[in-house]
């Protein structure tokens, strides 16, 4: 495989950034922008994760979710160890341009947490303690 | 009012942090995590934002949702001007304890985006470019 090196053009002005038909995602000082994945059947937030530049290009390319992981410092094809491939079903970006919410299908058993969670969004807080969420 | 400093304790462990009764958030090295804002009763994705220690105390303490804004670079009750106050029907922790998820009720005009949108997530992207979303 050739070496992709994935850039995306910048907004010229707040209109065209907020209002324009141009993808133009502001990465932070670490060239990442935060990415919500929620369940395209059920709505439900399953993960909350980052995106660089290369992720959110192979996302779009693919329409298989792909993010960075700042923990190993790579690029993270979701599933592809796990097989909990995310399929996208729709891909937004937030005002300002520096959020995406992806609408996905989890394959594989369904889930998207290490844990072993269906979301990894499975505890509450309720009178200031984490209990289990319904 | 006298000065608050929240603070919240940290996990002792990966056990502790992922499956204890415990809230002990991960903020960054700028001391923030990620809240993503979800409508309680549509379940779309409203918006992305960011808390520190005393955001999230706040919103727990009052049940409206507190941010830091990262541009003006203070604590934000959303909605204190706008009007938008979101109020929070549930709010969970994920895995790793570093992003939340609150289900809120958009008080006001029911919007919670500075562009007048209901949510922040008004285009998505297909094939390359930006649409409106339906």
């Amino acid at each position: 495989m050739t070496r992709m090196t994935a850039t995306f053009p910048t907004a010229p002005d707040t209109r065209a950034l907020e209002h324009g038909d141009e993808l133009t995602p502001r990465f932070d000082a670490n060239g990442l922008i935060a990415a919500v994945a929620t369940d395209a059947d059920s709505g439900e937030v399953l993960m909350l994760a980052w995106m660089n530049a290369e992720a959110l290009a192979r996302t779009l390319d693919t329409g298989e979710a792909h993010y960075f992981s700042r923990s190993r410092g790579e690029l993270w094809h979701k599933g592809a160890t796990s097989g909990q491939i995310q399929r996208v079903a729709e891909l937004r970006i937030d005002c300002d341009q520096d959020a995406v919410w992806l609408k996905v299908r989890p394959q594989g058993d369904g889930g998207a947490c290490h844990t072993g969670a269906r979301s990894c969004f499975y505890r509450l807080v309720e009178d200031g303690k984490l209990k289990a969420a319904p």
